[in-house]
């Protein structure tokens, strides 16, 4: 726990996603399989809330993002979403999507890296989802759209158009963006939208098993990265240089880098604090 | 026709190049294959006048930029621009040079999707309108070359500079406007220059039927996702979350998205409005 | 030598690095063979002030930074490096980052293009020195590695959380400086971290021919290019759009653009004077 908790109590139990933390990694699964785990209110609201959780104890390490069943996530659900925002007045359906824009910025902001383990659909804002992570481990069944325009809205939700530009270029994103369609995994692996291409079945296990490494290894360097790289999309050259000197003359007072120091000395490997 | 249009009559005729109008599609073709479309003055100026005025009368949804004959543009008219500019004061250069990037801005600005429909040469100031439509639909014979540097000139010409590391990245664009080697159609779909690859003589039909998909559908979405997506490249993470809410609670009341839910509802296809 | 040099007089020799000057070509070869080059203070030291006498005499064209033996730059030296940074203050470590992170704007602020010639291993610092050239000239034994976290530092290092995701892309480049992983010379360039690959040994080779050809080239629309395309990576497009005019602007005033015409007219080469 962080010595900087407020008298807000931890939430026991999410009731629209499923936690589980072993040690210091949390696997945070979309979890109503019958429905490709299509996203609810519910469901964006625990995800936001968690993810705020999380980020401010300090106790979480890594985090991986999995779906429950045939597929990662389907997006929002038809009925519940689509059905229910078509009857809300202009107030609720900004609160509707800024709440979903604010998982994306938690995911995007939290300090510790988030990695999608992802078989089969990932459609439209679970496609979001993925593309917020900052790893996506898929496996050969993986099938990312963003659907956005399939319903009349726009590509550039919850953050896609900024995002999906960045990571796969701008030629790329706006076909994806604006046509909707399917790219699979051989695809999205070649323009870069997949981190690591598994053998089938496996992304689960090779997302909890990076999930594991980076908890176990330097932490604060990897949690360092992770804000440097979502800060300086941002910004310019020469205040991202001066960034990263005084990021690097910080971690330089840090154990992790004494300690590398010792183990390279001593010939044995760095026993990693996360400090 | 928009309620805001204004006094300034429709322009009867273009004389630099070729607009057609197919119920909401618009087609411009560069037609001057004797010189592989070379542009001229009164072609830069036509493109930005029309550009502006099928922005502002809401008529078009979709738009198609194509060449006549062997190619689809060879550039700026060695004689007629090069020639011609060697005479002008500095007042007049900049006038010309900001003529030919109000084209560039008048592309990605456009409130509806472009598509450049590319085959042969698309060289010089070809290339970079090719660059800043939202689609390239080509066809194996497309060859790009950034030729501005071979004349004596800066690779960054009409926004190249800015639009090709959004692209391709950093390091590709670096090697073509700095050397202005031809990229051909393998390459080009291979760092993502390419939107769709085509069969050989294929890519007009194929932009048509893009174009034609594109006004047929939900036109709102799509303008709303390229505005998103050219809005965004200078925008920061948080503000763009932000403006995709507002986007997509403006688009929750529109009669598309109604339309849509009513379709899936009753197991229909959608009738789009663009609306 | 340039109509704008101050007082300060020409360094006669460089103690840490090699540099050679071949009328306007130059050519600065990390050379400490026996550490694969790995890189001292007083190396960095010598980079930062080399590229800012270089970028202010005006007499070199284009340069090439080379690693002399068997790889290209193994990073920062780990034991006068990592070892002596243990010891100090915080204001020491923030002068040494900044130096570090100075070299790298050096070389994309300079007013000609440099060249990484590349073979064997460009980890850490050397990965990033390549990453800040305009070129990676590369044979199949180059081995890129962003090692920082592996010492327990952030992957930001020297700016390379700014120019890694507008090279590769934010998903390649998060997972390359969060794990530091190699990257091999085939997925290099498939990512687009590689701008030519060349036959085995043949690096160094390429890379000076490319720089004779810069040059001897129109150099000074090259210049302006890579200003440019460094610029242009913080503006927003109307501003670059206006940047470009006022560059071609002034270019079209140049000798090299009169020069191409006369010679286009007169059917034969251009004789650039980069000017």
């Amino acid at each position: 726990m962080s010595p900087f908790s407020s008298s807000a109590p931890r939430t026991e139990q999410w009731h629209h996603v499923r936690l589980a933390v072993d040690d210091d990694v949390a696997t945070v699964t979309l979890a109503r399989p019958a429905k490709l785990n299509a996203l609810t209110f519910g469901a964006y609201a625990d995800l936001r809330d968690l993810l705020a959780e999380l980020s401010r104890e300090r106790a979480v390490r890594a985090l991986v993002l999995a779906g429950e069943g045939r597929g990662f996530c389907s997006g929002g659900d038809v009925d519940d979403i689509i059905g229910a925002t078509l009857a809300m007045d202009t107030a609720q359906l900004l609160d509707f999507n800024r709440m979903t824009g604010l998982v994306v910025r938690a995911l995007r902001e939290a300090p510790f890296p988030v990695i999608a383990a992802v078989h089969g659909v990932a459609a439209g804002a679970g496609a979001v989802l993925a593309l917020a992570a900052d790893f996506r481990v898929a496996d050969p069944t993986a099938r990312f759209a963003f659907l956005f325009t399939r319903v009349g809205l726009s590509g550039g939700d919850m953050g896609a158009a900024y995002l999906l530009p960045r990571v796969v270029g701008l030629g790329h994103a706006t076909r994806l963006l604006m046509l909707g369609e399917p790219v699979r995994a051989p695809e999205a692996e070649r323009i870069g939208l997949i981190s690591e291409l598994t053998e089938e079945g496996a992304a689960d296990t090779r997302a909890a098993e990076l999930a594991r490494r980076l908890a176990d290894g330097p932490a604060l360097a990897y949690a360092q990265t992770k804000a440097l790289l979502t800060a300086e999309l941002d910004m310019p050259l020469a205040a991202s240089v001066e960034l990263d000197a005084a990021t690097q003359a910080l971690l330089m007072n840090g154990e992790d880098y004494a300690e590398f120091h010792a183990a390279f000395t001593e010939k044995r490997s760095p026993k990693w604090q996360g400090r």
